[in-house]
């Protein structure tokens, strides 16, 4: 690999026999260094976006907790640690930042995630970081160009909605590590080989995970265009709320999708 | 109601408190009596449609066999009777019954449906009956118009895939029934002023499922016409046949939805 330092225009030259394509989502470099005919992007937009904050307060429990509202959509407490909270909200896929002053999203928060007997609310507090990005899935394959692996983001986005990125990045890294142990201890590239196939059954597992917590939580459509077709996915939608809810088989598979 | 039996002209008279509208998805009397401001029906097509044959011979087994193909689709062995079958296949939605002779029925039957190593195949037979049908789902609302309620098919729609129509169909007469020996019992109109919510529950659920079933199980594409959006589905559909094949907690799910 030849690259230069950040502020530096001396280019200096590593030599190695692999390289783990590891630099995210908005991959500049790895990606982008396979040449586009060996490989394609799959991928797939929502009509929505998500604002993301993290504020300097307690996080009310142990645990994430999810909300949809059905006049204004999806809301998230997750935790991030004693004393600070992470927020997210469904928005319009036009809104920007500035459209979400700190009472509209305090007062949004509220509405979808507070429980209407108080028995539940959130505790406010200085945002210190607020973000606003689109939710969509992708999937890069191959996931192998020669010597050189993605891993991660690099390769595939999923939803944030079953919070599945980093458990999938981590089986991508795992998977690859134990191939490249195969080649230095037993002399084969086959599990190099089979590398992009291995990954693709954990990756289309969280794909599809990630794809139903996302259209059974989200409003479907913010914009209030009413045709039939998005009437019948609401119908479908209100139906799977209800089979959540009552489900105790159903609850059971979501519960070990989340945590496998 | 005022009506002509067939093949006379006289027209008859009957006096009555309510009418139950029974007649089917091609209803032409009952949905057909109601303004078509006061109703409407939300429909889905699916991209292809049903062959589906009656035939003269022992079905294998004592249990409805369900098969996905990858390259040709959906095919289904439902039981008649100990000397009846009946067979489905997914077929293109511009075929006609004449694309279908009876050679090609059976050798894509047996593509679809017997085993490679022979431990399961079907009983051919005579074909006695044979008819093409589009796959679709439709649900009118509401199922009421003054003392007119519309019952099963004539309401509502679903996809064979999950064989739900008849259990949908006895669930609406019987809390229609419920419902109108309660004006006579109790002399209330409650329970007949709430048909239509308290029945979208069971519809809503019934199509929900068959969704899931006509979705995991055809082919999602028979024109191979081959775009991105498609390809994504393809592969959600892969992890949820994988699911569906590996998760006790999905199959305990399934099996309570079948018999439900």
């Amino acid at each position: 690999i030849k690259f230069r330092r950040r502020n530096s225009n001396k280019e200096e030259l590593i030599e190695c026999d692999f390289i783990a394509g590891c630099d995210g989502g908005a991959s500049k470099c790895c990606r982008h260094s396979i040449p586009k005919d060996e490989i394609r992007t799959i991928r797939k937009s929502y009509p929505y976006s998500w604002l993301s904050i993290l504020v300097d307060s307690r996080p009310n429990g142990h645990e994430v907790v999810y909300s949809f509202d059905k006049t204004d959509g999806f809301a998230l407490q997750s935790l991030r640690s004693p004393i600070k909270s992470r927020y997210h909200l469904q928005v319009s896929v036009d809104d920007k930042l500035e459209d979400w002053p700190d009472e509209r999203i305090w007062s949004q928060l509220n509405k979808r995630l507070t429980l209407k007997d108080k028995s539940w609310k959130l505790n406010e507090g200085a945002i210190i970081h607020r973000a606003l990005f689109p939710t969509r899935t992708s999937m890069t394959i191959p996931m192998q160009y020669k010597r050189l692996f993605l891993v991660g983001d690099a390769a595939h986005i999923v939803p944030p909605t079953a919070a599945k990125g980093l458990n999938v990045a981590v089986k991508d890294a795992r998977i690859l590590a134990e191939a490249i142990i195969d080649v230095y201890d037993n002399n084969t590239f086959d599990k190099l080989d089979n590398y992009t196939d291995k990954c693709l059954i954990h990756i289309s597992e969280a794909v599809e995970f990630a794809t139903y917590m996302t259209s059974l939580l989200h409003k479907l459509d913010l914009s209030n265009e009413n045709n039939e077709i998005n009437e019948f996915d609401e119908i479908l939608q209100r139906a799977r709320q209800h089979q959540f809810q009552h489900s105790s088989a159903l609850q059971r598979h979501i519960a070990q999708m989340f945590v496998s």
